[in-house]
């Protein structure tokens, strides 16, 4: 393992590493409480505390938001469907505007149910996020592109690899960006060819570890450090391209959930420092 | 979904389909009775029937070798270990003449017990497979090099996309080629690019279908059309590239381990007809 020189950029908590544990009121008080600056919300737990109330009590307790969770998925049926999916990503980017997001995190989206036509699916992606990407531009939200694991790519993201997402970055321009997490493209062997492709188009950094077993294809991620990913390696390939920000744990886990989010967020700071 | 004219090629059992239910003299049998032309055998069960015996069976059957499950695994922890891989593999090799096979399918293997070096592992992989290739040229066998899913990548296959193979094919020459499982690759964005680049180096095509929701990473295997991947357009994509063969079923299934081993091939030869 060859580890970077210099510590990763500070931490930021995904509330969905505390998903079943912590509202989102009781995550921004808990990542004050630990000393962890930054905080990247889910948009059910900000819907559920109300986004001005979200947004007064984030910038009350001093954190930076690293992103908004998550937009995209605009493959669906039929184009009511579709429509839907666009309108949902429009009062997104107003969200992350509203919260001050670094960045509003992108999902493919799956197959439409019933449906085998993945460059169908493919497409679909493709005109929706072409369709609001003005909007984000005009409200200065990035839209950061998270490709998931393949494993995904029936049910949740018909965006698999860095290469398909920095295709779409160079087809649509300005205001794209990446979310680059190590668990989705760990074992990617164009990783370091599209990391530095990516350039400072790196607009989140998100960790947690492949663990050996893995259990579930969603709900079965590691803390840092607990599995087989060579973090430190994939953090150095960032910051080579360009990425200086912060380092995201976004750990879905029903093992962690199980937790004392007190205490999971002792071992993430630990996990931080030592595996990232 | 795009069905290509014509019919897939002839069905051949991949033993592991019938892994829990028959000894390798059954499933001759059961192919033979089912009028099922081709078997690609795995080694442990060539190894319980003995090598001899086993190719007579076969040839006796009239089923032709689609393949032999399997080589590579060339990654391990010491030099020992990588050693013992390769004669491993040479034997394999011989097994494979023996029998007859259209090809010895290599898999990958995964990272060394406690290792992150996942390049070092691929690299590993590389000089492995460099050492035995002289021998399977002189054999006549064809190493046909299978990338499986990522999701298996920490244990199973450091081998992860068609494009990797497709460039130790072109590093390496003659002697190798490509198994071609759809399963493994469905979701891959270049795709239809890679099978094309393939070309005549496709050695195997192996089926069965990606299951909505996939309940274990290795073992939850759909049979052709219960799941969301449009194999008669992967076929035309291998057929245009010049592919020809069989169509293998290789379904490693812990619901379909559970049935009657014949209705299990009934079922194969209607998914064969209807799905592939």
């Amino acid at each position: 393992m060859s580890a970077p020189e210099g510590a990763p950029g500070p931490l930021s908590l995904n509330t969905a590493t505390v998903r079943d544990q912590w509202n989102l009121a009781q995550a921004i008080e808990g990542c004050a409480r630990h000393g962890i600056p930054g905080i990247s919300p889910w948009r059910d737990k900000v819907a559920a505390l109300g986004l001005a109330q979200a947004a007064r009590h984030i910038r009350d307790a001093g954190l930076f938001v690293s992103g908004l969770c998550r937009g995209g998925a605009f493959p669906a049926a039929d184009a009511t469907g579709r429509r839907a999916a666009i309108d949902d990503n429009l009062r997104a980017i107003e969200e992350a505007h509203a919260l001050g997001a670094r960045c509003l995190v992108v999902l493919g989206g799956g197959l439409p149910p019933g449906s085998k036509d993945l460059p169908g699916a493919r497409a679909m992606f493709h005109d929706g996020l072409a369709e609001v990407l003005p909007v984000a531009r005009a409200a200065g939200v990035t839209l950061a592109l998270e490709p998931l694991h393949p494993m995904t790519c029936a049910d949740r993201s018909v965006l698999t690899t860095l290469a398909q997402a920095l295709d779409l970055c160079d087809a649509l321009g300005d205001g794209l960006g990446i979310a680059l997490d190590v668990y989705h493209v760990w074992w990617d062997p164009m990783l370091a060819q599209q990391v530095a492709r990516a350039g400072r188009r790196i607009a989140a950094f998100h960790v947690c570890d492949w663990l050996v077993p893995t259990t579930d294809l969603v709900f079965d991620r590691g803390m840092p450090g607990d599995g087989v990913i060579d973090i430190p390696a994939i953090r150095a390939m960032a910051e080579a391209a360009g990425y200086a920000g912060c380092c995201e744990l976004e750990l879905l886990s029903r093992r962690w959930w199980q937790e004392d989010p007190d205490q999971v967020l002792l071992r993430a700071k630990a996990a931080h420092a030592a595996a990232c």
